[in-house]
């Protein structure tokens, strides 16, 4: 935000990959991250995901690039909540998810150290992590009024990757084949979302390396529960990759345009 | 359960790894799992989880040694619903659990070949793990009737630990130290239970070789959830530590006796 | 050998991924292998390195692609013995490689099970893995008479990659400049061949999911021995992403068409 | 070297976990560390192998622990060379080792990250890895004179474990039953040494979390080389283990006192 306002002045079209224009409330941010030194851009903004904000990203100033963890769950309820599905009763969504260690980003910690992370499985954050009003804002957005989300970030022993387990109460039952239509419908001609087939265990080698976010759909009936089970590699759609298609959409180049190519290390 | 009824003739007293005599219920166990053949024996088995049926497990002929990840859930739930916290109006238990490689027993099987695991993380029998209707069982007997449990085991890519996240809705505000006060209590004079102190980040290499369980608790005052991280190595405590333990209690030992030795490998 | 000669009897040329054509000699092949059912194939066959018979595989019919171990350590000494270096007093070759999982190819086997591999560095056919004479052979033809080659093998707990540390003894003192010089040279316009700078620490990351052969080198003034560390993904350079190679040149392709995508599973 | 003069002064013995009474010759140690500020002690410091060193170390002030590489080694040729077995013609060993991350110690360093060294294989420190001088000063006196080693330190991705392969020419060809025989003979009665039956495939999770030192022996015909593959657990037997087995000696305790208690973390 300390650079933004003067590359818009210059005429410059920005993909931000920082947090500090995701959040529309100043308020919000001040709250989550500091005080916010450029409030009047924040209402400009688009939040860069393709699938839900194509027009707005096209001629957009100013994009900011979603978080890892939101990319992985704002796709995983977005068909499910614009169709009015969520649960009056009790609207509540819950995600737990588990990254890689390159989510923390490149550097030299103690808690990102090999023997640290190596062959264990570590809850973090468990309340409080800062990608909360950032998802929180777009599923109410999609829902139409304000609800609450528990989410649950881990830390799992491999390079890349994220994988959210999604749970949600629906209005009325449905069944995985209804589900299923949603959602293929909604990402219909979205060339880097996969909806899987009934039965599919997925797994974040699955999307390594490639700008894939995939979802895969569930019903429990026991527990009158929807689950959504998505997976994205945090590097490429939870980082650069999206902001090359953010980039493809606002230039008009092709949508997949830069994005085949995988990106291997680490 | 081939075997058990003529142990338990010639006069041994048991402690069974199987799932054969964890379900009380003989019409449940074959919908998951197959026809009993010594159902007279169901009602008999004593669950082997020490915390909950010491005094059982000390005069039992038969115990039946629970499932990994069904001992962490049910040791992080036991408290809360023995306090009779859980919301009348959503009975429900979340469970988000990922458990490392060894959990599939030893053999050779492409699903846990190195190359499939590794660097990657895998949500799996989304619906219906045969470790569902155990915990239920415990779960809704420690509520005082039934209720439902959403489950889902993931596959982490380590050699072992289980670390489950689970998710309940309280029935009144709960407040993080009344929490913590009702664990410690619960648990207090229990050799391998540790409450761990507020923001403790916990791991599954906490537990790595040893017979404890961890549990920390929070309350997620956004979401109105209380959540409960529990961990185990499943190697010990989630099969061959427990069954020492039950043995000790059987035969009069020490609590402890055999487990602070470490089983490392793998 | 099986399918071969009625492949190349219908007219079509072959790149051959197994190591039934690699040796030219039918007793040697026999020793290590098994009876040859096509011997009179061996004389044409190519050894299909492309650096080191880039004339002969244009124009081949039967082309035997290269082992992934040979790869790395052939690639890495072709320089040093055709500038007729070895010593003549202690004619040998040592070969200590490294090797991720999938140089075991897929499949279910105890062995290449994830617990049983993972956290461990193993030795294996210390003596006499069978990419020994296919080695052997080719390193005696670059020397211009037959000398032994010392090679241990060994898992390394990763997906993919093989690092082989290889020590010669040096006819004469030779510094690291012109050893630099040498290889340089020897693979001068070979797109696929990194010559290192002084000083660099090689590693398998390097080359993951490429064509690429790294090669660093070393001069152990203490030892007087000649160090060279040669970096290849097995996945690519040390099986398919060679035979696109070879495929390249016998159909008069570009060098590296098809070959800058990474293939990044597992 | 700054504490252990007033230690000694003031009546303690000493057990010294760092390199700086390791090599006997000041000015060796000079060249490969720093100038030394207690020269006066090198003559005394016993060098902490016990299997080597028993006698010398139950009546020593003070001990220099060796390095986890060096024990890997020494103990690897120890039998060898004290048989004279050593080539007049090419007095040389050549060892070729690999760490698990540990070795680097604990602390925040981008080179022991997570990301940068999982699943990846290195070689690092080619020429010159400060352990050399040490290797070579015990190697040389149990030769009965000065030869020079090759060493190439490589790091693996695991928590821990060092696993050498040692190449050295014989005076005179050796059968595997004679090598076996001779070190059997040599470890006899050693609770910690393991000579492994043959073609046993060794590897670092054989010694987890133990004092032990395992060795596998080969005599590689084609090659004229005897092989040695030597593994250990860097934490215990190349360091704390082994501080505890002087401890042991130093003080009249037994031999394996609070040896065989593992330690599992990380």
């Amino acid at each position: 935000m300390g650079l933004v306002p003067d590359l818009l002045a210059a005429g410059a079209r920005v993909v931000d990959l920082s947090a500090d224009f995701r959040l529309h409330d100043a308020a919000v941010f001040q709250e989550w991250y500091q005080p916010h030194s450029a409030p009047s851009l924040l209402s400009e903004a688009v939040y860069g995901l393709p699938e839900l904000y194509a027009a707005e990203i096209r001629t957009a100033r100013l994009v900011a690039n979603p978080g890892c963890y939101p990319t992985s769950i704002i796709l995983g309820l977005a068909p499910f909540l614009n169709a009015g599905l969520l649960s009056e009763a009790r609207p509540l969504a819950i995600a737990d998810s588990a990254s890689g260690v390159s989510g923390a980003g490149r550097g030299a910690a103690l808690g990102s150290s090999f023997c640290e992370v190596h062959d264990s499985f570590k809850a973090y954050k468990v309340i409080g992590h800062r990608h909360t009003p950032e998802i929180e804002q777009e599923l109410s957005r999609l829902h139409g009024q304000a609800f609450p989300l528990a989410f649950t970030p881990h830390l799992a022993p491999m390079n890349r990757g994220i994988l959210s387990t999604i749970y949600v109460e629906s209005r009325r039952e449905i069944s995985w084949e209804e589900l299923h239509s949603l959602y293929s419908d909604f990402y219909k001609d979205k060339p880097f979302m996969r909806v899987r087939p009934l039965g599919f265990e997925p797994q974040t080698s699955d999307v390594r390396g490639s700008n894939f976010c995939d979802l895969s759909l569930f019903w429990d009936r026991r527990a009158s529960l929807v689950k959504i089970v998505s997976v994205i590699d945090n590097l490429c759609r939870g980082a650069s990759g999206q902001a090359v298609a953010n980039f493809n959409l606002m230039c008009g180049c092709g949508e997949t345009d830069g994005l085949p190519s995988a990106a291997v290390r680490p």
